[in-house]
């Protein structure tokens, strides 16, 4: 499995008030669907903006981009992804989490360049 | 508290490859103690590069640059910080798991704009 | 409480001269009333410019938010938002108006970095 | 008098710790001048960064390149100067506190544009 | 009195071939309103473009946004206002001008920097 | 004759406090002359920065690069030319300055497309 | 006489296939009117693009705009003229021809800089 | 053959004005050759900076490469090349200079989308 | 025989939804039959944009202009072009899949500057 | 497997022209490596530049950026990672390569917003 961070930006939604919350209840629907299959894991709004960031995870990015044309919106936003590698000082890393001796930290530090 | 995105960029360290691989793993140390104190939640490397992202949660700003200055690489940092607003379509956010009915979507909705 | 640095640029009001007329003295009225709350601290026009430069002041990035969003120009603002963190050089900042000696300038030097 | 959006960066100071903390403090002596002469209304720092936002005010454009080019880091600085003119919404203006009517407003609107 | 570089470009104009002539001969009129009070002092195209460069001056920042503001075109035009400060090599300027010792010249090489 | 906004940016100059003070002189020596000649028309300090805005008349391009390049600062000098062409409103052109008709108007209504 | 490097993009034209048909016949004879008055040297089309480069030559920035606006398509390009100067090793300029001695190369040489 | 518009940006030459003097004689000699192999066709200096614009002409862009890199200013040089194809109305193509019926253009201006 | 790396961006289609199917299937098609005469090599989507990246293989860049101009979709295509050389670790070269020795080695290097 | 497109570009390699032959070669045998795990599929070399695109392929964004830090130039590369998503109009994609019917066409194009 691999994680990306999405940027998404909403362009102008045709159609008036009314079809732009239908789209947005349907939106929402379907984001909850994403995170059931553990496929949307966060996702933030930027204040003051049309535009959120988000961390997906896939299998690869095909799927990714399966999920991300799914969205109802997908025809009104500009989408940016960024493929994430995992880093030795994530919290979430199982090397980052025990009790590393010195030569394997050398070993790490090597992988860093 | 506030969460934020971090994107950090590494540039040249002075010292030659010992002073490097010291600064590195006193970088590590101080990443796992931020972790601990729960402002450090995630970290991803940009393949390829010698940059990184990462959630970061801190009280307010002044928080959140206290532990970025930190950290023993911050002189050889160029950081950018992305403040972070709570999406309602966010997995995590409670109004998002619970089974909303139609008019406090709709509250939502309007929220969204 | 945290300041931010927040810029807008107005783009195309659709709905002719009077619509516009309208949505500006509505646009004044919200301004005064979020100046009253004390979330709208200053607002300067960039010259020759459809743009504005503004000093705003929030419990966090999600009250800030609700308050551009409150706006009734929202919908027609590009917005841009900085977050500030304090700076030991600020006139107002109670560490600069003090008379330090040179010790704790030294700190100050220290988390200046 | 007018007033002035400026963002500094802070380039690499040459001379090491000493030299360094030394010519910070003297900054922040001619700062507090600044200050005293109401020249410098605020300052805030960038994050994660070597940045600041700082409002200015002074009698004319001159005025202001004296102040900024007395600061002892200018040689180190990289400074952008952003003009403000008023905005009538501004909290701070005459126009903006009193309790105006409704023709009043329309002029205002009229200068908006 | 300040001067200013001012950057104009002309965004597309509605209402065809007639109104938009009718527009440009109001614009004429007004400039040379402008260049009779002393605003416009220079202006010139950019070759190829819809473009204009100009030297205006004006007593702050305020009348110059009001002398812009007061063209036919402002509502068709996205201006750039660059603040311009005295230069020692100015010929314009008096120091310039006279023929100035080597003292006096000393402080002006100190102001530049 | 052809007029053109000259833009330049100073690089940082080698050789210490003297050597910059003793070059900054014979760059004011050489202004002087090339404003006695007629090419340098006018110069302004970008406030803040080590930058200037100026505008220089030359027979062509090549006599102005030519006096450019004559400047001692020059290989410390990032330089960028905006040709400049005659604009119908300049207060400076013939045309401008007469009492035109409106015949006459109409054809530089249609130039300035 | 100067010669100019031109870029051109060509924006979306209104009226339909037939109305853009005529309007790039008009403008492929205005263009060959050009190239016979020796104004038009060369052009090229920029590969997968509606954009074209061209080397243009006129006595002055003045001439050069008359003969971009007097295209028909002028209204629907968007324009970026770069002067030039002319370069010692030109092939075509007198001295890169002749045979020259060590000595008038090292003055074309201080000129290079 | 192709032709290409090649832009090149000197940066710093290292040893010394007659180091740089030295490596500037050997350039012109092989823009002579390259020149006199029909490969190098202009080179126009951009006036007030060391950076020139240039037409050359390859079999392919392999050949190109191997031209621009047999400079000796090579390692000093940023280079950008820009793929040039042939445009219906350039001065030297054949179809241009012929005396063209009705149905051909159309199919010019078929080709020109 | 060149290759070429062509980045191409989808812009609006209009015509609504069966326009657009009409005009997909047609592209596929002309897709294959680039395909099949060995011009367009390999196409990949940009994960959640309507862009791609593919590599194109023509006798020169007119032939590859021709190719592009020839896809139904072209009217709505931004497309930018970049030319490729042959690297000497490509590992379709023949250079590279060979058993250099260390002489011919070093003349790769040479031409790799 | 994924397919990514890498940008790279050769920073100033420190050591001498000894030192950088010797690096080229070591980096060439490591290339040779990649190619034959089947990670590295092309590269070519941008002309004029000290830059390369290349086409790789890993299991996931790990492995990738393994291979890529494996290069002994690594700590002189910028480098830019492009993940690429499967293109139904791919030659070689097997939906592409088979010879689909009207139904299956209606699919992918549906895909393919």
């Amino acid at each position: 499995m691999m994680e990306f961070l999405v940027h998404m930006r909403v362009t102008a939604i045709p159609g008036g008030t009314d079809a732009e919350s239908a789209l947005l209840q349907r939106e929402s629907k379907r984001a909850r669907e994403l995170a059931d299959a553990g496929i949307l894991l966060r996702l933030w709004r930027i204040p003051g903006r049309r535009e959120n960031w988000g961390i997906w995870e896939a299998s690869d990015v095909n799927q990714l981009h399966d999920a991300l044309a799914s969205l109802p919106m997908f025809p009104y936003l500009v989408i940016t992804v960024h493929p994430l590698a995992t880093h030795p000082n994530d919290p979430r890393s199982p090397a980052f989490r025990s009790n590393l001796g010195m030569d394997q930290q050398k070993s790490d530090v090597q992988e860093d360049r």
